[in-house]
């Protein structure tokens, strides 16, 4: 754990998908806040919370040996001086091969130095008609209807 | 929708899971910011974005006529002067039978007036153990590990 923290909370975010798909469990836990209070969401998984159940789940998906590859797309940001809420689709690539699309809500919390992830809730999402989209648009934010 | 909004956030999700109780869109409408920047992720469902598509998503869960009845479990709260998360597990019975457990990430804003949910990002938890455990600890809040 890094009790310093990232600058913000966008360059936690952008080090938490680069642990993950580099499988680095160190990187991974340095993204996390060490506090007791974080929780952490698998797709179709339970709440794990604390940093023990959290740091557990990462080391045991990373020893997997499985490498994934990470595509985000339309990222809407909630941010105050103190939490950073993002929303995103996870696109993700495993050996080449497309998985149906996550969506996560993942928050980041300013400790008085820096940020840090204090939760993050993965869940599939319906794949109908999103595949396309999400290719031309993965540059452009948040879409209002 | 209700600019002025909710006098703190457990009052605007006291009324949100009153709403889907009571299958009242008006009452669920009200408890939404009436920004454009609102997001609702029903369990394996896309991202609805912006309050009309976020509206007719319970406009049309309400017309199906299924009443649901809710346990709220194990509610984890972080809360800032313009923003609060809570964490939680929905626990819902439908016509006497209940169903698999749902977690649901709720994020409610300050407008300067009051408060409104803007995110609600459910999906299926898994079950297994789970049950139990929360039949017993349904109102002693966050469990950290």
């Amino acid at each position: 754990m890094t009790p310093a923290g990232f600058p913000s909370a966008q360059a936690a975010e952008t080090a938490f998908y680069a642990a993950f798909e580099n499988a680095d469990y160190v990187a991974m836990a340095a993204v996390w806040s060490p506090d007791d209070d974080i929780e952490c969401i698998h797709p179709l998984g339970e709440r794990l919370m604390g940093p023990k159940a959290v740091g557990n789940s990462w080391r045991r998906m990373f020893s997997g040996g499985k490498r994934m590859k990470f595509r985000l797309a339309h990222t809407k940001c909630f941010q105050t001086e103190q939490l950073a809420i993002h929303i995103l689709y996870e696109n993700i690539t495993i050996a080449g091969k497309q998985q149906p699309p996550l969506i996560a809500t993942n928050i980041y919390r300013f400790n008085g130095h820096g940020w840090h992830m204090i939760l993050h809730h993965a869940s599939p999402a319906t794949d109908i008609g999103k595949t396309d989209d999400m290719e031309n648009t993965v540059t452009t934010g948040p879409v209002v209807h």
